[in-house]
């Protein structure tokens, strides 16, 4: 068996299409969004319901992610390297920084949250792990792609979607934005994606120097950010910090 | 198309193999532990991989799970009706009862956690979320067993594993326990899974009045049972009346 297995790419895509939008479809719906035949597609999502992958609710008939996926997900964190060697060097950030910390990977041409340690008051926060954020309007995802662990021309041709009035959406002030972050080593995102929120990150590299995830704290911008909308240079130095520990405990050259 | 798709229920395999045990296998021992060939293996895992179910390491050429299951997994979460209906109802039990509270529904003959309050002090906890725990040895999975959400034949056929000296292995045992749990309308646990804690689970109704999960408090059997080993009176009454009020907020009649 040479080229890649069929059944299962469908199979994929019926799963990320019940992961986005109303995630609660029925086999029509299923079928005309993907291009199949309903036949095609109901031997897949009959197939995808024996392995749990997939529920059919027995009131509508629609289908929806099933809960095996759960179960893989979190395995996926057991055995994810980067984030076993994150976590201590997390938790630290935040109570230094009095900030949430967030952990990035790229997935699908976006930034998967690995990890995420609430800001350390008593406040009421939800677990971001597992979503996704945008790359060219989040500082994790700016680090991404400003050190070449994901490539700029997928994002720019899907359209730089403007989240607020501040998001990077014309392709020459991304790419000079990136430049300046490969320069300086770390990113900034200031009311970016969510009006009145701030983020900065550093790049996470790995054996031989690779950029393999990036680590960031975000924040309301009157915390990150000093009176002129600059980030602070304090809480800059400790994400940095942060960033070059886990890459040295990853088994980085110090660079 | 009208049986299931052989290629998909053999990923499937492959990730509920990588998921289970040592997490990162060559291509030889996931071929070996399937009884399939190489080649066949080989065309799967390289799907696998393209649609970042898979990641292979690059130091070893061995596979684990990929990020792509984390973005799925979440995202049945946050579709999962169980869950949510249930939130607001465990935050207060927690609060109440002092307790840790879990969720659990069935999964390939286990209780999968699907929602998790930690016990509302400082100690450092674990998220459960994602985690399978044995049917016998738990108060959701019996709760699951003795209200017919589970089928037990395969738990007793899987043989009963003894995971402290208290824990039901004898199907006669584990039998009678489940007819108790059926009169009392609740079930309790007392180290029977690990030595020292002890939980006390109910059952959750949905729509028709049948059981779709449990929800229950765990915590050291001091704090949950009384000084003679009994299951304390008041925290079976909390656990319990939170089961009616989220089976109540599924649409289940009152029983």
């Amino acid at each position: 068996m040479a080229g890649p297995v069929q059944s299962i790419e469908r199979a994929a895509a019926i799963l990320r299409l019940l992961a986005s939008g109303p995630r609660r479809l029925g086999l029509g719906e299923v079928a005309g969004s993907l291009g199949l035949a309903k036949g095609t597609t109901h031997g897949i999502l009959r197939t995808l319901q024996n392995i749990d992958f997939v529920e059919q609710d027995p009131a509508t008939g629609k289908y929806q992610l099933g809960a095996a996926l759960l179960h893989l997900g979190t395995s996926y964190l057991d055995v994810n390297e980067l984030r076993s060697r994150s976590i201590n060097w997390a938790d630290a950030l935040a109570a230094r920084s009095g900030e949430a910390v967030r952990l990035g990977a790229p997935l699908e041409g976006r930034v998967l949250i690995v990890h995420h340690v609430f800001r350390p008051d008593d406040t009421l926060q939800t677990l971001d792990v597992g979503a996704l954020l945008p790359v060219h309007a989040s500082s994790l995802g700016k680090v991404l792609l400003a050190f070449g662990n994901m490539p700029v021309e997928p994002a720019v041709e899907a359209g730089l979607e403007a989240y607020t009035r501040h998001t990077l959406v014309a392709p020459e002030r991304l790419a000079r934005a990136l430049a300046e972050i490969r320069e300086l080593g770390w990113a900034a995102e200031v009311q970016e994606m969510i009006t009145g929120e701030a983020g900065i990150a550093a790049p996470i590299r790995g054996h031989g120097g690779l950029v393999v995830g990036a680590i960031g704290i975000s924040g309301t911008v009157e915390r990150i950010c000093d009176s002129a909308g600059v980030p602070q240079p304090a809480l800059v130095t400790q994400v940095r910090h942060a960033a070059q520990a886990i890459s040295r405990d990853l088994g980085a050259a110090r660079w």
